[in-house]
């Protein structure tokens, strides 16, 4: 297996395939993409990538990219610690909030990028426009997130990892955060795969 | 089963999943929800809906949005209509293809927004960065459709009718589309369920 990753690691999506692949207990060549030097672009990487942005896997000559599309497959491939709850609705729920967290709080992702998480850039103050998205991001993740628990579901998911960096991203920066938000972020931060990228980013 | 969508119909997102649902045969009843006086940020919706956005359902009591995540439990929890491949690997390149299509080429989306393929409006230019995003599309698309086929995989899947919109996004506007990719969107375009959602569209 061969995981593309930006060469800064600090793409939140290659962080989810990252732990979903350790999670899993596979083995795999990690392969730096420099995204300054436009590396996406150059055809060993546009042959096989759909979208030319990272993550992506080469298993045995399969390609994938979407780090989302990633798990699932890991998840429908191979055995380890389960990335998705196993029954139906929670599953559902863990995949709506991987795909809502790619596609929504624009915001807050341009103004709180993971250099403010795996860095310690200076923080510039949240427009207007990422305090709605801040507001939103709080009052969905205090919904799913079950009272007095610090997991979405009755068991681990990498939907837990994903909303973890989304929050981290406010957090990390000093933004006012709900203290249940940041007990279930900072809980979340400490598994070890999660970790193991951390340390990663930080060489960079 | 409630399907929530906008109530002008041109949330591609939303037919995604009325497309869905119709393949799948259940029945359902479509509640419209008026994004331009903010009924998604009533009460009502606000209540269940993580994103606020559309489309949204609800299956007994049972609450979801992100219509790739929709798609996904209608397929783990009914048959009908299979709306994804059966083989993982293809499966997995449907899930590509669906979280690309939600997530990048935001030039073509805002400025070949679902008007252009709905309605008729007034065609201005495209931008550079938009024209950049259609040639990263139909590389991908070119790369992804079989040659001699017009279906992504050895049957219909969910994905077609997603790569189909965004395609005709630019046809339907009057770009420069390769003619292969313009089959593809045409004989996609043509399917009953799509066909449905169109006319809805075409009242409003
Ligand atoms: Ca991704
Ligand atoms: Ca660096
Ligand atoms: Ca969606
Ligand atoms: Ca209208």
């Amino acid at each position: 297996m061969k995981l593309y990753v930006d060469s800064n690691y600090l793409s939140p999506y290659a962080m989810s395939v990252f732990v979903g692949l350790r999670e899993k207990g596979l083995s795999f060549d990690t392969i730096l993409i420099n995204l300054d030097k436009a590396e996406n672009y150059a055809p060993q990487y546009t042959g096989f990538s759909t979208s030319l942005r990272v993550p992506a896997i080469n298993d045995k000559g399969f390609s994938l990219c979407e780090s989302s599309a990633i798990c699932e497959y890991l998840e429908d491939c191979y055995s380890g610690v389960a990335l998705y709850p196993q029954n139906p609705a929670d599953k559902a729920k863990a995949r709506e909030i991987q795909a809502w967290l790619r596609s929504d709080l624009m915001p807050i992702r341009e103004e709180r990028t993971t250099d403010y998480v795996f860095r310690k850039p200076r923080v510039l103050a949240l427009s207007a426009k990422a305090k709605v998205a801040a507001d939103k991001l709080f009052l969905a993740a205090e919904q799913l997130i079950p009272l007095g628990s610090n997991s979405l579901f009755t068991q681990w998911s990498i939907a837990d990892t994903d909303l973890a960096l989304m929050l981290n991203r406010l957090i990390f920066a000093g933004d006012p955060v709900p203290a249940r938000l940041v007990e279930f972020a900072t809980f979340q931060w400490q598994r070890p795969s999660v970790q193991e990228w951390v340390k990663l980013a930080s060489k960079y």
